[in-house]
């Protein structure tokens, strides 16, 4: 019942420190016999890798990934498959100023109170860093579902909102979103967006954002009764993610404003089989997959990681002012993107495993 | 990893259908020698019960609870505690008319393309009956919870929206909550509510809404990092209530407008103890308590037993309408409130058993 | 991770103690569509049931078992099935003499040390009581088992040696097993047994015992390498039952005086398919089944329920002695048959729900 | 729930293969602020790697194990501990000839059944060589109870019997045990030993072995009742060790012909203290440790690699003889010494972990 692993029968657990050698993970429960090389995993990786564009920080990582097990000839044995990813940037930086001081918004104070450990290196086990194997991970699951349903399903994050401006959904264009470096479906509100964010930059704030992820592809009845619904693995997934601060399910949130006509997705047949009328449900009901688009949405909060110097305290439970200095990333939405779809497939790849 | 239990080291696991001969549930985890009687539980089964008042279904349940294990001489003994209620009001109705029939909305369809089971009385294991055993289980996880933290904490659940009626945040009264049909902080909204709500069962139709459930007194360093984090265990926990279809902690969804300036929780120090200027990380950072109030809001989708016609299908893949007859609740979130209350109890307790 | 639980697929929680007013447990993971009635667990029930023959405690309970949940028209539906049996001898006993004091020999004093709770009412939750639970979510298991395979398995327990009294392994008899009073399967032993254990009976002193579980008709390839090896997961199951101090399998402590030549079960083809030469692996290889036969073997102590005085302490640490008044097993190893029965049917329908 | 983990709330994953690139295990819920580093391991590899004396195979490993996340300025940070071993002895053997073939008496066969792989360079993920990290992870799992009992603790493993030569327990010299190339702690048995080891090597067979592990210092209370009791854990600890066939708590098997007034521990009262005049129980009693020193002992059969031609079948069905060629281990029990103390450890520390 590690706190580090994800999952029950499909089950991936991380280790690893933003500035130690290598960060790593085990992904267990992969069935055997699903031909697996590094270069599938990597082009996730790049996906969410650091220093691609002006938008996102310049800090350098290569994330090469190395498989060290659970693969014999080209093909997944069964066994736990070990990933490692060197720490390249891990730059013998000068903590001398700020080695004692709890970054405020960060984890820095709860950890300490905690373990009463400060690991005063960009935050050590908290650090977003972190996320890197969930999406190495979620290549994987990718495989696993696709090995279990003989179906391509398709998995596809999508940044809908920065700060306050949000997409127009009328203009959800799939195949853009890897087109562009935000990963943005809606194309008229890239210049908005693009501009508030190097803005953001400039001014050395930061920006929230909302990711939304969809799967198109899962049959109906995926997801367990009672507790581990799908909709209460993936609430937990997404919320596991980094300055995530909510989540929600379909409509979410704007149902609370519908009737319950309006809300109800009507059921009709078509070639002999159900189909729904609407999809307020977000593709699942009473935590089972209906067959439908299953589609979640969640917020990531402004990061903590800004110029601006802020109030916080020290070690020696003084009072004192902080701001991040150099590199940061003004809207770290972007780069969460990557991260939900990653949960998101490993989500749905354990409850595969659970429906066969 | 049975889907019917909920927790690591305090842990609920429930059974039983909503119109079976009984509903139950085993509580495990709890330590000895805490005082225990079925008064106890029953007091927040009370305030859950329907047939309450006007505003929520007629449907008659005195959920009487019973203690049947894990209590020897007013003291649990660490064993696992078994609940036990007795479901009076599983009328035989006449059910042969909407037998086969899928109620949209509801878990019909996706339960019996998973299970090739149809429990047409009610919805059986998929029907909100079950919260009552969370209810009664949230009681027991009360009171663990005071026994590790020596504390007395205060877990307040409220009603914050219906429908579009928000409360004023200013005008919240906390002890006025537990005076009004609806655990709401806010007199000035109680006439808007009580209309709308009134309107809506008089219409046949359904109400949306929003709960929060706060907790005072839950000291820093409550959760584990990663994946069982303190928010992604609340998130998981509130989801997994019937008809939930979203969570947020702190500010949630608002802090996406905020800059990170502004969302950022300043800290200084007050008679030699760290405090925070501010709480819009509901009080949880990197998953872990911070020590303030930790803040957690669900919504409540509009239910699907209204009294209009809406299109549906039935278990000959024939098309059919179907409106809900009889007894229903117009804003199920009013009952909803308790059970939020519970899950963050029974959360909470399991991070207390993890911590010490 | 509660500890009253067994299994991680096909999970079985017990609750209850030996002087409660009912025992009861959940069986959770059962496919749906399982014909099931009360019949169908009773039948095992009986078997381990006291007061049946003049070898076993004169304790008289009638172990009715009654099915709360998880059965709808007469199938299981896939939800957690609840089974409750009422404790009918739970005499108003009076227990003022004993009521302090520690049976040595039994979990008196290292409950209470755990717990500072002594239940003094013949031991509480630590009592063989609990066992019954265990034979009834076997008879389920039983079916879960034909359910997955498609195949119907043979369980068969059987008594091997009643204090230094083996079988002959060469008389070995499967119809007999359950045609006498002590499940030998060796007809020629049944006097000495039985002038034994009366022996026993009438001096108040009590035997140790071996039972042999067997199973046939399980393919090759259910178990799971490293940890929860199918032997692993058998040796927990049966060391978990009361008395237990021993579990083997296959050969188990005689291959230690084996070479290698004669330990290995040699391998030829027979109509196509792999046989083995002999099986003193016990038809566990590497942690996994290799289609043969599966055999375990676990021993009980003599019970510590005499009636010769023995040394012990009481409560306020004071010295005394104590035996035990009326009735007692004198050999419990008889009524621990079914038992080792119940916990292979449900270590294998767990493994079952792993393999498919 | 993966099979590659062992513990609860501390728990080890292992990963890795007998001949890929490296080996390695996650170590998690180790409290922070314990010092570690490598060395502190290390002696723990040593112990158990091969190539130490004549007495074991001449496979030379050095085992150097890194420490990789974890450990922050020397002290443990309460995040996984990740730890790795290159495999330095994988040499580029020319294995055409048994490239097919399923050794007799090994995994081999089994585990190409299940996953349809047939790792053919020394067995793959079922070889021996996880148990090195089972031996580093237990000498984490050492400090953790230290940390936990505030206590000095003493876990130690000894080679009681070889083939059909038992120790003379009388002679037990508890320094002797690491001072001789057996892990014995007779010191007159030692040329017996020698001489049938040489004997077994010459003639290219094997010998079977007993271990017999003790731990001093565990206080009274550790362990959990019904499933997870501490008995039913090291059993199914000390039977997941490779060629394990059986385990036994204290008196074990023994007791079986013992009477009940023999084998009762009987209690008293020793400096206001109980105490025990015996220990038949092995230090356990209900599932719970009683204070006294805790005795589990397992069989090693004898292993399966010889250098006599055996009968077996190949992946095309057909059957054919084959013997192992080169190096190999006359009694394997003598290497199981070490990684027998170590699932001690690691079972003790996942109870200290709870019970605190």
């Amino acid at each position: 019942m590690s706190s580090n692993s994800f999952g029950k029968l499909f089950t991936v657990t991380t280790w690893g420190e933003s500035h130690g050698k290598t960060i790593g993970c085990i992904v267990d429960g992969t069935p055997s016999k699903i031909p697996l090389k590094e270069e599938d995993i990597q082009s996730f990786l790049d996906k969410r890798r650091p220093g691609h564009s002006k938008f996102t920080t310049q800090r350098k990582e290569m994330d090469v990934v190395e498989i060290l097990s659970g693969v014999f000839e080209g093909l997944t044995t069964g066994h736990p498959i070990s990933l490692m990813i060197k720490n390249e940037d891990q730059r013998s930086k000068d903590y001398s100023d700020t080695k004692n001081i709890f970054r405020p918004g960060h984890a820095d104070y709860t950890y300490w109170a905690k373990y009463g450990i400060h690991d005063y290196r960009g935050g050590g086990r908290s650090s977003a860093r972190e996320t890197a194997m969930r999406v190495a991970a979620g290549a994987i699951a990718r495989k696993v579902i696709k090995n279990k349903l003989k179906n391509n399903i398709e998995i596809t994050g999508a940044l809908v909102q920065v700060g306050n401006n949000k997409i127009n959904y009328k203009n959800w264009d799939q195949d853009y979103i890897y087109q562009n470096d935000f990963f943005c479906p809606d194309k008229d509100i890239i210049p908005t967006w693009g501009k508030k964010i190097l803005e953001a930059r400039k001014n050395g704030t930061s920006l929230g954002a909302i990711i939304e992820v969809r799967c198109k592809g899962i049959p109906v009845g995926l997801g367990e009764p009672i507790y581990d619904k799908l909709d209460s693995d993936l609430a937990r997934a997404m919320m596991s993610i980094n300055a995530v601060k909510g989540v929600e399910i379909g409509s979410g949130f704007d149902s609370v404003c519908f009737t319950g006509e309006d809300n109800i997705d009507e059921m009709r047949i078509k070639n002999g089989k159900p189909i729904f009328l609407s999809n307020n449900a977000g593709g699942i009901i009473g935590g089972i997959s209906s067959g439908q688009e299953i589609i979640v949405r969640f917020c990531v909060k402004p990061t903590s990681s800004i110029l601006t110097s802020r109030k916080t305290i020290n070690k020696e439970m003084s009072e004192i002012e902080i701001s991040t200095k150099g590199r940061h990333d003004p809207c770290v939405g972007i780069r969460a993107v990557p991260v939900g779809e990653a949960m998101m497939a490993t989500t749905l790849a354990d409850h595969c495993l659970r429906y066969f």
